[in-house]
């Protein structure tokens, strides 16, 4: 099966949930918009198609099949592309952790934009510091506090006793919050630590490590979820 | 199959969407912590117990199964109890848009708490007018929209011309917005005939309109998700 992957260029945005796991399973597929520009993702946001409508980007064109929201696509591509256990209780339980991270980069999103999408960062940055300080202090303790815990439970090297697609997900939830906030991380660090051999493990996952090292693979900057302003980051 | 759903006690809040299905089914379930507290759902956030490990109520007990998160809950509870079509791309298609109402349910929820879960109300009164204010105008409409037109595309009747637990979450997710905003709702709802139309008639289902004349349906109030604060409605 080749695949077509829509997302908006120049981030790596939720996107790249699904990049990673596309990358790291060698699939065969097409960055569309990176290709033919964002009025491809806009065509089916407009419901000219047949079939599902996407409510925003990203979604993936499988053969006839439209399938939009990141963790409904990893839980497709899981079984085809290996990235998922075969039990069902296993399956249920990467789902439910997929959708767990998806929670925490839309608090990470709104720790820049507590107020609104549609205003510029400047116009909400006194609520974001607020936010950003409850971010830092309560919500990713708590956040990664769990994923700490479910790799203790699955034995210490993955989310599910074997490689999946969370594994992908957590290393890109890694990478993303070391970028946005680097202080922060340093002193909740210590207390992850296999977290942190988790994603130093995926980045050297062969597959993943040309990825990184590629053009495919944007630099975190300013227009995408993960963003460094160092005034929301613990103080100096 | 027996099940068990697990949910703070007081709210309806993201349980209910569960509880309408199971209600709808006319599954035979029961609501564990209002009958033996909130501790019942403690217990399983401190992982003492097998299997996996849930971040936050809701979750469902199906024999062995633990099952958090509510889109994945009713993906896995919809073949079982009758309420998606039987279709890999309909039940695709079925999540894609659970997902959506979740993600603006989480809207809502900060909406009134722009800042910090943690925090109450009051100390983020004023940034809430100013999230609330972009949610009416901005992105309710958008969302709305947006289902009104995936109501369109699936021959008016429901979201996935059959019913489904989708058209149950558009219900009340329809009910919880006419209560939060009834003003904003009053204005938005001439552009959303088929929206209320699928509202109207699910409240009319049997074993729904039994459920909601019950004493099993909470009331809305100001400590779940839709929360009407008449400050944070369209002004008179």
């Amino acid at each position: 099966m080749h695949y077509e992957l829509y997302y908006w260029t120049g981030i790596q945005g939720r996107g790249e949930f699904v990049r990673l796991a596309l990358e790291d399973a060698g699939a065969s597929y097409d960055d569309v918009a990176r290709e033919q520009g964002d009025d491809a993702i806009v065509r089916f946001l407009d419901g000219t198609h047949e079939g599902a409508l996407p409510f925003a980007p990203p979604f993936l064109k499988a053969g006839r099949l439209v399938i939009a929201q990141v963790a409904n696509i990893l839980q497709y591509l899981g079984p085809t592309l290996g990235l998922v256990p075969e039990s069902e209780s296993r399956r249920l339980y990467a789902h439910q952790l997929q959708l767990t991270i998806c929670d925490l980069v839309a608090e990470v999103h709104d720790a820049h934009h507590p107020i609104a999408s549609s205003l510029y960062y400047e116009d909400q940055r006194a609520e974001a510091q607020r936010r950003a300080a409850d971010l830092r202090e309560t919500r990713l303790p708590k956040f990664l506090d769990y994923f700490e815990q479910v790799l203790e439970r699955g034995g210490g090297r993955h989310a599910l006793r074997e490689h999946s697609y969370v594994d992908l997900s957590l290393f890109q939830l890694m990478a993303g919050l070391d970028y946005a906030f680097p202080r922060a991380m340093q002193r909740l660090g210590h207390q992850l630590p296999l977290l942190r051999a988790l994603s130093g493990r995926v980045a050297e996952r062969p597959h993943i490590a040309a990825y990184l090292d590629s053009s495919r693979r944007l630099p975190f900057n300013e227009n995408g979820i993960f963003r460094h302003y160092p005034e929301l980051d613990d103080p100096r």
